[in-house]
């Protein structure tokens, strides 16, 4: 709601808040305003202060008119500045979501469009990466249901900072700051964790580990070093949109598997075999994003069989291990790292910030795999490195683990009931970190009117290879604990159903 | 040479040595090793012990014999085990090298074969991630004439490790690293970066910068960002091996630019943009590696207009800025950041290990370099970027590049001083950190000989698009100022000459 006493006027505050919303990119490029009714409806302004904000978004440039049609985010970037850009390489507007929005600004058109099945106006076809910036950028002070990692009050610890003072006390700084450092990354984390992963049966030495900034450079570095644009990749859908994006980015043929309960949809997966010849498999195999089902070992077997007989390579994405049971199924360990690459991180147990991930990976593709990190970014940090091989090597990452497990267990427990009672279902047995929720409604008109009071969604639609309307979203059982932000959820879905 | 006082055999010291080095890239896969009698005369052992040897590294997989022709280095990983590799993602063997190599292994052949402009036996084409391999792996205890960087005991401070536990203490370090960070980069460093800039007459806010995991890192972000596979792009030759190479990685149609004493080939240039309407131009401005030249004015001035008539983007790598006078000409100082992306990092003044680096963009690209950020790493770690931004700030960078510059200056005029008493002549003025020196020889093998004595050459080859044969080779003025290796040297390249 917007305030009256404030120093800026009712139409500067609307305009602003589009204008940042645009900026942030969690109204895409191509995405249609609400109409001014809608708008005024929404924020309880007059239709003329709406008038008055959009013409001044319009003297930005932020957006366009279009006529008879409404207001849209004005295509930005390398339409207009890059020179000569490829016609495939331009942002483009939802097509599909221009075509079905209709002609005028009725909230009549709003429902039609969505009973059609397709994006209506107010809704923003959010790009790739808008889920990403969302976890940059404070929405409010309230938790996140989108965001995809522990709130920071869960990860603060005094092991941290005393590791990195360790580290960082007496010469030793100078010794490995000053020169490029060991291109695999530094030789004592490699040990810790090999012998890491041996507890999840993932047997490897520490000359296959090669280390990344995160886990997101570790996929990328096996995209970029197995894979050539136009390469055919298989990846899990619903699966993780930046995963989507990066594989687009680089200019895959990305060939999405539907995700089961159980593992990949065997079947979907053959075919594709049979069709297009895939180089690549891109999985998460526990604790998958966003649906939290975790791969049987029947399933493990078979996606094996298929890539043995079919000659690809499947890279493992086991991100959510730390809060996950070591003996769950993973593909690396039934298949000894043949032609499998396992690939996790840090940022969902310790330190988002400090970026530290790896892969360990075959011993045959170590060396084409640590050509593409020197290409990209010489080496890694060691100092934070070092720091973390301390809080794994002295057991206090594993303690951690372990108080916040207990602590996801019962935010679990009370998010889940909290969803049922605001009318959700779980479109999947409620595990790790995340719930994939039923909401009976388009979860990207929801997100929009979710970000007018102060909360990121995580709609279905972002898990998708090719956005498209979803009643799905994904929840982060850390920040959905509380009764607040279900009553209003509740609110604005029912509001929006109507 | 060898001894033989070692608890090792003659025979197992020789083929450690060779193993040793085809597993760090110094000889690369398709290298022909030296004849057994050459081999035997370098190591002052009989013939028999280094067919021992070579047997020994052919049991290991590391070698294989060609009938008549001598043995060479095995390709190794994606041939192998990559499925379906497409031919032309292979490493390939330098068949022009093995063409001319003739069927025996005599010393003749080798003279014959330089004679006639390639590179005979015991000459390794090293890949182009070789100098980088070189630049990790300790060679000897000896000062490197080959190396990249400074020594590390001219990079030790205090006031590193101080930054760091000033920005570690307290709860600063939980506030900063428990969530991922600013996508552009820690705020702070980007407002120093800013007006760091602007003493070098570049001219940028903050938003418009975005920090990197080193320079590498900034100028892969602009080639995937700006360039899609096939896309031409012009890059100055010579040039550094890891701008090649990473182009060439990417798939990218490089167009090599022959580097002036004042700037680019501007007919190339010109030529260059009629028929292949370039994308990109790769420059590094001021102290040009391996050349050390400079940008003057005129050709800055002419290559943006070019830029401007064909609509291509440049990209000005500055990483020797530290060591460059601040009025040195620059073409993003010139263009005002219209269509030049301005690159630099600190490794080579302060940390090379802190891996930061960062580039200043025009407005309109700022979205989708980070987009590419954002999709390769996420974010990188703002720890370090803190610890910087302090150092800069509290003006110990500053002073720090000062004493460095005084130390160069002083150590240059001893090692052009032995250069030329070792009857080298210099290919370009010398200036900065680097000479570009004439020996007279092929310095392939002459880098081979010397890695037996200790001692990493970077060849001349090396800093080509297309490695061909080169008498040049560059030096790093900071590790050669001892007479100890110009006396090496000069005894290699005078048996090699005979």
């Amino acid at each position: 709601m917007l305030m009256k006493s404030s120093t800026q006027s009712l139409t500067e505050q609307l305009s602003a808040r589009f204008a940042e919303r645009i900026r942030n990119r969690l109204m895409a490029p191509g995405a249609r305003l609400p109409s001014v009714r809608q708008c005024a409806q929404q924020h309880g302004v007059s239709p003329s202060t709406v008038v008055a904000a959009y013409d001044q978004l319009l003297a930005q440039g932020l957006v366009e008119a279009r006529k008879n049609r409404g207001f849209f985010v004005r295509e930005s970037g390398r339409v207009v500045d890059a020179p000569d850009g490829d016609p495939d390489t331009r942002a483009r507007p939802d097509d599909l979501a221009l075509e079905s929005a209709a002609a005028n600004w009725s909230t009549a058109h709003w429902f039609a469009a969505r009973a059609a099945g397709r994006a209506g106006p107010g809704v923003s076809p959010v790009n790739a990466t808008a889920l990403i910036r969302g976890m940059f950028h404070k929405i409010s002070d309230k938790p996140q249901p989108g965001m995809g990692v522990f709130p920071p009050d869960w990860l603060e610890s005094t092991f941290m900072p005393a590791a990195v003072r360790k580290v960082t006390n007496s010469r030793a700084l100078q010794e490995f700051s000053l020169q490029y450092g060991e291109p695999l990354g530094d030789a004592g984390l490699r040990r810790v964790l090999a012998k890491k992963l041996s507890t999840l049966n993932v047997h490897t030495v520490p000359e296959n580990i090669i280390t990344t900034v995160g886990a997101t450079h570790a996929l990328d570095i096996v995209s970029r070093t197995l894979l050539r644009p136009g390469d055919p990749v298989m990846v899990e859908e619903p699966g993780w949109a930046v995963e989507f994006a990066r594989l687009a980015a680089l200019g895959m043929h990305i060939l999405p598997v539907p995700r089961r309960a159980d593992g990949p949809d065997l079947e979907v997966m053959a075919r594709y075999c049979e069709v297009h010849k895939p180089k690549l498999y891109v999985s998460v195999s526990v604790f998958h994003n966003p649906t939290g089902y975790c791969l049987s070992p029947g399933s493990a077997h078979r996606v094996l069989q298929l890539a043995n007989q079919h000659n690809f390579h499947v890279v493992e994405d086991d991100t959510y291990s730390h809060i996950a049971p070591e003996h769950a199924t993973r593909l690396t360990a039934l298949d000894g790292l043949q032609r499998t690459i396992y690939v996790s991180g840090f940022a969902k147990i310790l330190a988002p910030n400090w970026r530290i991930g790896f892969m360990a990976a075959p011993p045959a593709l170590v060396e084409q795999l640590l050509d593409t990190k020197l290409l990209a970014t010489l080496t890694t940090p060691a100092l934070l490195e070092k720091a973390l091989a301390l809080c794994i090597e002295q057991g206090q990452l594993r303690r951690h683990a372990e108080r916040i497990r207990t602590r996801l267990d019962a935010a679990r427990a009370r998010s889940v009931k909290l969803a049922l009672g605001a009318g959700c279902t779980f479109a999947a047995e409620p595990v790790g970190l995340f719930g994939w929720v039923e909401t009976g409604v388009d979860t990207d008109a929801l997100s929009q009117r979710m970000l007018d009071e102060g909360y990121l969604l995580a709609p279905g639609a972002l898990f998708h290879a090719e956005r498209k309307p979803s009643t799905l979203m994904r929840i982060n059982f850390a920040t959905t604990q509380e009764a607040a932000f279900w009553k209003t959820f509740a609110q604005v879905r029912d509001e929006q159903a109507r």
